[in-house]
């Protein structure tokens, strides 16, 4: 069942281990049929190397395992609470990608310094709020996925395809996995080129919005001319 | 048509991904034949493992497609301002290589620290001004040329194969496509030993000319001693 | 004799090489047995290409050489000295790895902050005392296990397989060389997320208690839901 | 004429590259026969992935080339000059490695701050003084070498097998070319380990002698333990 959907999940993955953005079996990406409800995503702590379309889990909304002799994830209900709220995101990624993570550790959102930034995240890169003791103790990883959800209340997840949850590190999403994982290789280079920008000029402001609009809007929306037709 | 231009430009667009310039699509290089004035360029959001000779498209100063199927490179009119105003250009590189990036989002020139940085570049990497939102409104990036352009009143593009374009990244140029990316190789270099050499010591000043004279004259002009002759 | 456990310690060194944490014949794992008190070492100042499981020194407890035609590593002293005193430890990795030493050269502890750190280490990641002259003078290597152990007075090894030498590098260690190696890359990347997370913010504090203690325990001990049972 | 002598030049040039020290045609090795008073050196601008023993250049101690169609490397009367005068020296090597470039761009020694820097290079890293106008003007190349000599006016170049060159980068020897080579790769470490070190503790002091003693002695000299007999 799901061959297809299985198939992408597991490239997606493996795909992060090519970028270079996880060692060992850390990360983790999901996708979701939306007309089935049904949600692919990698096993825990699987290594990269051992994965293929078999050992890809297929579970519910609600967690319920459909298909698979693996445990998913242990941050499957972070993704479910993404994909219960987001209703046009199709794809979920999560890595500790170092400077991505140095951000989100340092609890400050990435600023968006330039057009690289704006080419793919219309505006900084947001950052959670600190979880409370009560959000850990129990439903961690659902917690996780409500304080995302909650600072994103007045944003467009599809034109911010990522956060950076506070003293852990990134999630991203897109339409599907594999955009999911693109969007988390951007966003790991801005967070490299951002960490550059401010140690050379560290009273630098972010960019104004006519130039951010300029280049988020010539590769997104109806009057996109970047690429092929 | 052009068969060794195309060919020649298809290979200097790769050699920006083996050298680790790019991620995805990102990037171009153009190479100009002046005798016929036919640019040849990079199709727009093409993957560089999708790329053959074919898929190149050739210009005219104008802007009109000669032969190709494939929209060109939506930075081509930056390309083609260029072309029409440094004569003795040949071929012109774009990246958003991160370390000259950090350097063009920081805002600020990349000074001549050392003999590294003056045997391509003779001075320190300037920096146009920020674009104003008129510029950015309408022609783009015919505008981010005409800012290059004028960044360079009174500079010598033969002698200074780069620019950084505010809050963007690099472009670099040569006589040829090949000799675009090698500035672009270099221009990443000498932009990482930059930034570690202010981490080390933050007031230190640039090199001298008697110095940058000595090693920009030891690779370039009539005078020059490196390599074979 | 002895041939699974020199196979498995001579596997955990070149792992070393290939999780590039080591230049050179820099570095080294040894692993042991604890029923029969055999413990199998790199031999010393041999190259990791030249490395089989035939060159792997077989010593005691008491760095007795009991089957090998080579020197053990000169730091076999220091691996002797934790394995007598931490009784639980089964292996033990030591490198020069490039930001670990950092840290280590800078004689500051890592902080603890974010959830990559606390999946491993319950705590931030400890630095022995500087040793005096008198211990440098004679048994060098026993005294750095020496200066090691008497840091983890009060610690659990198991729960902070790591720990930073002063003005020197790390040693980690784990139920196998195997795992010690994890350890050592690992740390490797916290330690580079570190010195990021204070270039980005300064005054960044450790993570709380809570937060460690849910992603530790994540992981480790009779709770620990991560991963397949 | 000097087959071993010209392939091992060729090799040890070589690895420069596969240690990813240069990039194009950057750096060059030369090692001396000194019964016969012959030095082989890489040829000027040559591309690594072109060269062979065939094209290594065969000079003698005053620069007259007694074997080889191509011209020698335009750093050679630097070479010569450091052969003229550190007798014990029997191969040489220039890059402009990234961070030992730093360092070199910053006019800073580099501290030795731990004893990975110890175990081979015994103190700082010396920087010369810059050169002046008139040095520049004619025998340059010769005045590099004699800028480096001065520096060691008070030092065993054996105890210290590199320099920087200020405002340039580093010399390393040793006693052959292999040698000389595997300092620039140390150097190169210790250099980025040294820039980490400050950004986590700007006040870090210097090992003391005692340490430094004890790393570089047990590699070297008479009472060395390191390695195998």
């Amino acid at each position: 069942m799901y061959e297809d959907l299985r198939k992408a999940v597991c490239d997606a993955n493996i795909e992060l281990q090519k970028q270079k953005l996880v060692v060992y079996s850390w990360g983790n990406v999901s996708e979701i049929d939306r007309t089935a409800g049904v949600i692919a995503i990698k096993p825990s702590g699987v290594a990269y190397d051992e994965l293929g379309p078999d050992k890809i889990v297929l579970v519910d909304l609600d967690g319920n395992v459909i298909e698979g002799k693996l445990a998913p994830s242990s941050d499957m209900p972070t993704h479910l609470e993404l994909y219960r709220n987001f209703e046009s995101v199709g794809g979920i990624c999560h890595t500790h990608s170092v400077n991505a993570t140095m951000w989100a550790q340092a609890c400050r959102e990435i600023p968006c310094f330039g057009t690289t930034h704006a080419d793919y995240f219309y505006g900084p890169i947001p950052v959670t709020q600190a979880m409370t003791e009560v959000q850990m103790q129990s439903d961690y990883e659902l917690n996780t996925g409500r304080v995302i959800v909650r600072r994103f209340a007045n944003m467009d997840p599809m034109k911010m395809p990522a956060v950076l949850v506070a003293n852990h590190g990134p999630f991203t999403w897109g339409s599907s996995g594999a955009e999911a994982v693109e969007a988390a290789v951007v966003l790991e280079q801005i967070a490299k080129m951002a960490l550059g920008t401010i140690m050379i000029n560290p009273n630098q402001n972010q960019i104004g919005k006519p130039l951010c609009d300029k280049h988020y809007l010539r590769k997104h929306g109806k009057n996109a001319y970047y690429g092929q037709k």
